[in-house]
C-alpha cells in the first residue's frame, strides 16, 4: 500500500512539475511576444494554454484516485490535498502568461512597452522562467531546501516590479498613461506568477517535511 | 456515519461562509477608506485581516478531520475537496481588500481617487460586497441556482472595470500617471474579489449537484 502510494505521489507530482513547465514556456514565449511584438508567438501562447487546463483536469482526476485507492492518513493526506493547491496555482501561472500573451495581441502590429522599461519585462520573464523551472524541479526532486530558495527569485522580482514602478511615477515618464495602465498590469502578471511558484515552493516543504518554512525556521531544521 | 457527514459539512461550510462574511465586511470598509481618505478605517481593516486568517487555518482543519474521521467517498469526497479551494478563494478575497486598505492607507491624507473615478469604485465596492454576501449565502443554503447567479454580479463588475478603463484611457484624463497607476491597480483588486467570489459558486454548484455549471447547462438541468 505505502509503495502503491508513494508511486502514485510520485507520478503525480511529475505531472504537476509538468504543467509548472508548460507554464515557464509560456511566459517565455510571451515574454519574447510582447518584446517584439510577435504576433505569431502570441497567438501560439493562447492557443497552447488549453493544454494547461487539461493536465489541470488531469492531475485533478489523479489525486482524487489516489485518495480513493489509497486512503491515506495524517501527513500522507495532507500532502495529497497540498497537490489540489498546487493544480491551482500552477494553472494560475498558465493563465498569467496568457494575459501577458493577450496584452501582446492586443497592442499588435505596435508594441505594448515603451522601449524604456523594455530592460525590466526582459529580467521579469527570464526570473519567472527560472522560477517555473525550480518548481518543476522541486516537485520531482521533494527538496525542501531547493524549494525554499524559490523565496530567493522572488525577491529578486519584487525587487524589478518595486524598480519598474518608481520608473512609472518619475515625472519623466513621456509614454503616456495607456502604456502606463499596460505596464502596471505586466508588472502585476510577472509579479503574481512568481508569488505562485512560491506558493508551489512552500507546498513541497509541507509535503516533504509536515511543516510550513516558518515552522521549520522555528524548529531550527533549516 | 453519513448525518455525522452531513452536519460537518455544513458546519465547515458555516466557517467558509464566515470568511465571506469577514472579506465582504473588509472591503466596505476598504472601499470607504478609499473613498473618504479615511486612516482610521484603512487600520482597522488592516488589523482584522488576521481575523481571516485565523479562520482559513481552523477551516482547513475542520476539513482534514472530515476527511480523517468520515472517510467520504465519490461526490462526498469531492465536495470535500473542494472546501480546500473555498478556502483559498476566501482568503485570497480578504487579502485583496487588504490591498485597497493599504493603498488608502499610502496615499493618506491624499485621497488615492481622483474625484472623477469615486463613482465606479462606490460601485464596485457595492457588487464586491454583494457578491461576498452572496456566496456567504450559498454556502449555507447550498442552492446551485443562487450560486450560478454570482455569475451575473461578476459580468456587471467586469462592465464597470472596462468603462473604468475607457476613462483612464481617454485623452482628457488629467489626473498624472501615478494616480493611473493607482486606479488601475485598484480596479484590478475589485475585479479579482468578484472572481473568487464566483468561483465559490462554481464550487458550491459543483458540490451540490456533482456537476460543473457547464456540464449542468449541457444536460439542460438549469
Amino acid at each position: 500500500m505505502r509503495t502503491a502510494y508513494r508511486e502514485q505521489m510520485a507520478g503525480l507530482n511529475s505531472v504537476l512539475g509538468s504543467m509548472c513547465e508548460l507554464a515557464g514556456g509560456a511566459m517565455e514565449r510571451s515574454t519574447q511576444a510582447l518584446l517584439q511584438a510577435d504576433l505569431a508567438v502570441a497567438e501560439e501562447v493562447i492557443t497552447d494554454h488549453e493544454k494547461i487546463t487539461s493536465l489541470s483536469v488531469h492531475a485533478e482526476e489523479q489525486a482524487f484516485a489516489l485518495l480513493a485507492l489509497q486512503a491515506p492518513v495524517a501527513s500522507d493526506l495532507r500532502a495529497v490535498v497540498s497537490t489540489f493547491q498546487i493544480v491551482a496555482d500552477a494553472d494560475r501561472m498558465g493563465a498569467l502568461a496568457l494575459h501577458v500573451a493577450k496584452v501582446a495581441r492586443r497592442r499588435h502590429p505596435a508594441h505594448a512597452l515603451p522601449e524604456e522599461v523594455n530592460g525590466y519585462f526582459a529580467e521579469m520573464g527570464r526570473l519567472a522562467v527560472q522560477l517555473a523551472a525550480t518548481a518543476r524541479e522541486v516537485l520531482n526532486t521533494q527538496d525542501p531546501n531547493d524549494a525554499l530558495r524559490l523565496q530567493d527569485d522572488d525577491d529578486a522580482m519584487d525587487d524589478l516590479h518595486r524598480h519598474l514602478f518608481t520608473v512609472l511615477m518619475d515625472r519623466e515618464w513621456r509614454h503616456g498613461v495607456a502604456a502606463a495602465v499596460d505596464v502596471t498590469l505586466l508588472g502585476r502578471y510577472y509579479e503574481r506568477f512568481a508569488d505562485h511558484a512560491v506558493l508551489i515552493g512552500r507546498r513541497v516543504v509541507f509535503q516533504a517535511t509536515g511543516k510550513t518554512p516558518e515552522q521549520l525556521v522555528d524548529v531550527g531544521e533549516y
